[in-house]
């Protein structure tokens, strides 16, 4: 056995997700341009962990499904993740000046954004084909919730008075919502009982909201091999995570001023994300940071017992301690 | 009465537009991010002709449709077109360098892409509360082809060889497709007969090719008041438009070397766009020009034939011939 559950749901979920694949290839293809082939194929087979579509797959196995839609649902969960990363990664040009990694930007701006809308437009397509309203609305809304989300964080950003508050609504959203659509979506099509939906619904927001958690967490601590992020590229952008949320609330004068300097006014010197993370394992940011990672992973185990037992079942559960490995 | 026959529809349609306006102030509100509202604020009061909502309703009417969800699809249909004004804004810095004027851009480009989001995601949802199937197959499609062609313009841009059919697959895609769908839903709604349903969407189809040849011609003679765009704006972005192409055809040597220096190459002189206003008139490109557009709108006539006759209908006509007017 392979000690990364991750490949143990790929395996036991080989066949599905070799269809999921095959319709991902199939509807990255633009007949009227072809260049979008190119690019989505590249970003698409790019070692991405498909994580969404995973659990989509299992929570449609869970609740029994025996049809072929959730292969559907899946695909589209991979397409709208892979359209909001290259949204995401469209940046202006005083983020650049300011000292923003462009070496390995595989995208200029335009492309990014047209091949992220062509994904977004062909999940709905993909998803009008599974005739399922409840899907659509769960879907839609996730879409909406997660652009609003993204607003919401760029307007936060420099902003130390940011609370922590302010920090899960952005995460819930441009996180979490994705990861609890993708495991909902998996129980509507399976018209699935409402509490099995709820759960699984509830289930896919605290695994979201723990995955997210251990991402900043790792912003200051690791190696970083997300597409297009690399440690202290959180710092280098400004933006409000929890480590420095909880590092201000330590109200320590010192490093008070130091955040100010390098986040609020964005005056960063080369050493300056080296302090960034001594400060935060020397106040104990991290620590606090880890802390809220497991209980939002053990919030996610709680909801998976009022799901029927099965092998997919308790994959989910090592899934969700292999996300929170990660930072222990 | 007035010459303008939009004012006529707006007339006709104007408890309607009422209500599409509410709708639209109601929904582009995000809860979690009162940044969007700012900006969707300024950006959709500020002047839009409203064409497309107009011809979902009007649409609606002529089919005899009582209900009420035509106010959302005309909201959908501007959501969908304001969000692609915002996308289409998002330019590269390379773009920049080479003489776009930045002074008036409202928007940095992170914002307009995450307000555009926001705005297809919407469109999404106020699709999904139709419940209407097929409503949402058009639209779905529609926002597929808009991006699939957006990037087919991107990589024809600077292409010489760029033939008149593939200008057209680019304004079929762009814009065409979406009057045809704003159109296409109004039928779709009330439930019409199919080839009024069909009607209507040839009718839209063949009025956008029109709008998007007359938005080309006047490119280089007209003054531009669309949102965000300049006479010019064209040729300083090396798009091949129809008055190009025709003038490539022409195979005049000097002219030929007038259009590789300033397109393919980039390599434009301040005085360029005026000797290209001056190439364009004098080898007749922008008369041809003037009859495709001519010639489109008559296709669009010739739709309405097919569908009920009732005061809609008649001001479609004139609609039709107003689009025109604008190069006559």
């Amino acid at each position: 056995m392979d000690n990364n559950p991750l490949n143990d749901l790929f395996d036991a979920l080989s066949n599905e997700m070799q269809s999921v694949d095959e319709l991902i290839n199939n509807r990255m293809f633009s007949e009227h341009a072809p260049l979008i082939q190119n690019l989505t194929n590249h970003l698409i087979n790019a070692g991405g962990k498909r994580l969404r579509p995973l659990l989509t797959l299992a929570a449609a196995n869970i609740c029994n499904y025996r049809a072929k839609y959730h292969i559907h649902l899946a695909a589209i969960v991979e397409f709208i993740h892979t359209a909001t990363l290259l949204h995401d990664d469209v940046i202006d040009e005083s983020l650049k000046r300011r000292g923003r990694p462009t070496a390995n930007r595989l995208w200029d701006n335009k492309s990014s954004v047209l091949v992220g809308d062509f994904l977004f437009a062909r999940a709905f397509q993909l998803m009008v084909e599974t005739e399922s309203l409840k899907v659509l609305d769960s879907l839609s809304n996730a879409s909406a919730e997660i652009s609003e989300s993204e607003v919401l964080q760029m307007s936060l950003s420099q902003n130390l008075s940011t609370s922590k508050d302010q920090y899960m609504q952005v995460i819930r959203g441009k996180t979490a919502i994705l990861f609890a659509s993708a495991c909902e979506v998996g129980g509507l099509i399976a018209e699935a009982k409402n509490e099995h939906v709820e759960a699984l619904r509830l289930y896919g927001e605290a695994l979201g909201i723990s995955f997210q958690i251990v991402d900043d967490f790792l912003d200051y601590t690791g190696n970083k091999s997300n597409l297009g992020k690399n440690i202290g590229d959180d710092f280098r952008e400004k933006k409000i995570t929890l480590p420095i949320i909880y590092s201000l609330q330590k109200k320590n004068n010192t490093n008070y001023l130091f955040w100010k300097r390098t986040l609020e006014k964005g005056h960063q010197k080369i050493e300056d994300f080296e302090i960034a993370q001594k400060v935060l394992i020397d106040d104990g940011s991290l620590d606090k940071t880890r802390l809220d990672a497991i209980y939002w992973s053990n919030i996610a185990k709680s909801q998976l017992k009022f799901l029927p037992e099965s092998q997919f079942n308790k994959l989910l559960v090592k899934l969700t301690d292999y996300v929170v490995a990660r930072v222990s």
